[in-house]
Parts: structure tokens; sequence; C-alpha cells
């Protein structure tokens, strides 16, 4: 039934414009910050809000659809992707970022079906730019083509990742090793602005070659993991072979040789799946 | 002279909004990239041009002021702050965010009279966002006031650095280092734009609380120092004490308590300095 995904898509960019004037206007107001896993795992207000937003208005519009979202799951609902039409979302990824305002904060829905991910909307909102993406239809940013870096040299890439909110030592020392490794390729830099959607958007866009990071969700990826794949490029797990939207590891690249001369430096671990039964 | 600075300032915002324009429009077409002191530091014709553009510019209207350029000194020019009226300008800061089209590239002019900085413009212009500040006058991004933030609590904050250009392996320990340390304290989060002059004017509007670097250059800072400033936050050396324009080290804080507590945290190290005799 694709006219019915385009009717899904169509929603999901009129969801996150909406979402994006909420995030947009929480900024000029104060927020009250909580913490979650840790000091340094945020949450506000806003996230719940724009959650249960998009929740109330996909149900009222697609009632036989499921969901995983971000807040509903930290508040004890299960992440568990069907054959069922899903939408994965996150409201506020770069929830640290929106707590400062620092300018990268994305609302990110994905859709999958047969638990294919069928289309991405990535809203960067106080830049106002909106990524989209349909399977076999190519990835585009305020309705401008998107397509991949063409480099094929590390030395002349510039990685994205993320320092993360993981402060567990044995993970710390893990991240920094790959990340001195990658430097000492030598690349020509790496970057992070905050927000896993918005780094893979920017290997969309062409503006970093790579980017990878441990401890992601499946509502940071889904949605751009289209935008990334329609404009050219390739998902990976760390470790090689296929990304697992439920394995917290995300690689995506402009191409298979970025990718994996990337691979051997990343010094890869575990984290606890989002489809772990112990978490449902 | 007040009259003369604030004609001075105004042609420093005319001159940079017409480099971003340039720059811009540079990104468009395929750009020549040569390699400076490795192959990790990168310079374009388009840095070298908007540079040519802004000293012929100045020496018209203000024939007997000093100039300090990024790709000047590159060419041999001396790197000396005299008492004389000086511009200070990086034609593009984040060259290897222009060669990748990462959205964060700036014009920096930073101008001193009797070696005290008197005002400072940095242009970001792929986000079109003209920061500006003259001593005693405020510090603005297009015509809105800008405020440090209030934090005062560390584990509360992010922190801006960069890994830079440097791939010494001495010195890629010591930045690690540092940024593990932070990280650990722990921060909200680290972050870096790949540009120190942006990475200031980020300090500046309140979206970070502090930025440190060693190995950045006077043409980086001598603007945003200004605009740092203005804004009510402070400028230090990462060992503690003032800032030193020409010694390759800088920390950018919105208060002391930050500022002193992020010292403690950072393995310094030595870059030979700006203005070192066997440089000229």
């Amino acid at each position: 039934m694709p006219d019915l995904w385009q009717d899904a898509m169509d929603h999901a960019v009129t969801l996150a414009r909406k979402a994006g004037e909420i995030v947009r206007d929480a900024l000029q107001n104060d927020l009250k910050i909580m913490c979650k896993s840790s000091s340094v795992d945020l949450v506000t207000k806003t996230d719940q809000n724009v959650e249960q937003l998009i929740i109330t208005s996909v149900k009222e519009k697609f009632p036989g659809h499921s969901f995983i979202g971000e807040e509903s799951v930290a508040a004890g609902e299960p992440c568990v992707l069907t054959e069922n039409p899903t939408w994965i979302v996150d409201p506020v990824d770069g929830t640290t970022n929106f707590v400062h305002g620092y300018p990268f904060v994305a609302i990110s829905i994905g859709f999958a079906v047969n638990k294919m991910l069928e289309f991405g909307v990535v809203y960067s909102c106080i830049e106002d730019k909106m990524y989209t993406a349909r399977k076999g239809k190519g990835a585009f940013c305020n309705g401008q083509p998107l397509q991949v870096s063409d480099q094929k040299e590390i030395n002349q890439s510039i990685i994205a990742t993320e320092f993360g909110s993981n402060r567990d030592p044995d993970a710390v020392d893990k991240i920094l090793s790959s990340m001195r490794k990658i430097l000492c390729l030598p690349v020509h830099g790496i970057r992070g602005v905050g927000s896993a959607a918005i780094n893979m958007c920017l290997v969309a866009s062409g503006c970093v070659e790579a980017y990878y990071e441990i401890g992601i969700h499946c509502w940071d990826v889904a949605a751009a993991a289209v935008i990334v794949s329609e404009a050219g490029g390739v998902l990976m797990d760390v470790e090689g072979g296929r990304m697992d939207l439920m394995s917290r590891r995300v690689l995506a690249a402009n191409n298979n040789l970025i990718g994996e001369r990337i691979i051997k430096e990343i010094e890869a671990f575990s984290a606890v799946r989002d489809d772990e039964p112990e978490k449902q």
C-alpha cells in the first residue's frame, strides 16, 4: 500500500514541523531539567510533551500502527519492533544541546513495516532544516537532493562521533582510544554536533565522510538511517556487517571503503540492547 | 580618537560581510586545497584571496595601520604586535570545515591599539551570524545583545575544545587526557565546531560555558576575545593568569569559577609563540 506510507510520511513531516515550533518556543523559557540514568543523561518536560503530541496524533490518524518512542520506553512501554507498521520517534534528539541552547536539536521520526525502514524525517529545528527520505525515492534537505561525499581517502576525511553520556571508565577508555586512533590515521578532523540524527544527516549531506557511535538508541538513528542510505551512503555495525537497529551501535559512511577503514580503528564494546527482555 | 575606531569597526563589518559572500560563493565550486605545516593543516586559494581583499581595503582606508594576517604570516610577513593600530585577521577560520562544507566557517577581524584589543568582528558566514563587540560597549550577534551563561556548577556545563591539527603523539596524549578528565568531572558534554572564533562566540552566547585550546594563533582569537569579554566572560591562559595573545593558548569561560575549575584538569603544553623571533 505505497500511498498509505506516503500519507504517513507527509504526516510525519507535519508533526516534525509542529514539534520543532514547540522546541523553539521552549528555548525562550526556563527549562525544567530532570535526570534519567545519570547526572548527564537529561530529559525535559518538552521531550515528554512533544512525544505525547506525536503519539496522540499518530494514534488518531493511524489507529492500527505501533509506536516506539524514547520517553514512552523510559516510562516502561516495550521497545520491540514487530512486523506491524511502527513509528520510531525521538521527540528531542540532542536534549543536552537543547538544555544549553546549543543549536543542534532534532525531531526524529522513522517508520518501519515488516521490520524494514520505509521513511525517515529529521527536523533540525533551530537551523530550520527538514531532512526527509523515503525508501527508493532519494534524500532531501528542505527539498534539495542530498548526496554523500565521494571521498575514498581516509586521510582526506572528517569523521563525526560523540563522547556520549556514558561515563563508565572502561567505556570512556574505549571511546577515547578509538578517537585517538582515527585522529592519527590521520584524518582531517573529528567533529560531533551532539545529536546522532544530525550527525547522520551531515554524512548524507557530504559534510563529513562518516559517523559512528556506541550507546545510541533505535529512535536516535531509525529516521536518519533512511536519509543516509537514500543519499548513497552505507550503514554498518561498528565491527562490520549490517547495522542492527536494536544493538545501540551504528556506523554510517559515505562508502564501504571509508566505513571499513574506520572499523579497523574502533574499539567496540556492547551496550544493553534496546530490545533486551530484561528491559521490557 | 574614539570616532576613528568606530569608523574602523564599521569598515571591519563591511569587509567581513563581503568576505563571507566570497566564501559562500566558493563553496559552490570545486576548491583547490593546499597543505601548510602538515597533511591536515589546510589552506585554499579562498583564504589567500579573502586576506588580500581585506589588506588592500584596509591599507587604502587606513594607510597608517599595521596588519597581522594568517596568510601574510604564512608567506613570511612578521607577526609582531606593536603600539600601532593593528588589524589581526583570519580570512577563513575553520579552513578544514570550509573544505568539507561543514557549516562553521568564520571571517575573524580583531583590532588592537597600544597592544590592547579595541573591537572584534566574527562573521560566521554559512550561518549568516555577525558577531560584533567594541570595548566597553557590549557584544552582539546580528544586533542582539549577548550574555554568557550564569552557570557556576562545572557538572552542569558544556565545554568546547578541539582535537586541532597537531598530530604529534605527546601533544595528542595531552589533548585527549585533558578531554577525558574534563568529561569525567563529569560535565554535560564536550563539543567543538571546528572554528576557534565560533567556539568563543558560543561561549559569549551562553550555549557553552567555556572553550579552551592549545595551538591556536592570535588571528583565531583576537576578535572573539573582545566578544567574550564584552558578553561578560573571562579570558585566561590554560594554566591560569591572563591570556597572552601571542602564546597560542586560550581559555574563554563564562566566569572565573568555571574557568579555574577547568584549568585544574588541562594538561598544558607549549607551542612555538606567534611572535617567536625564529619564526620572523
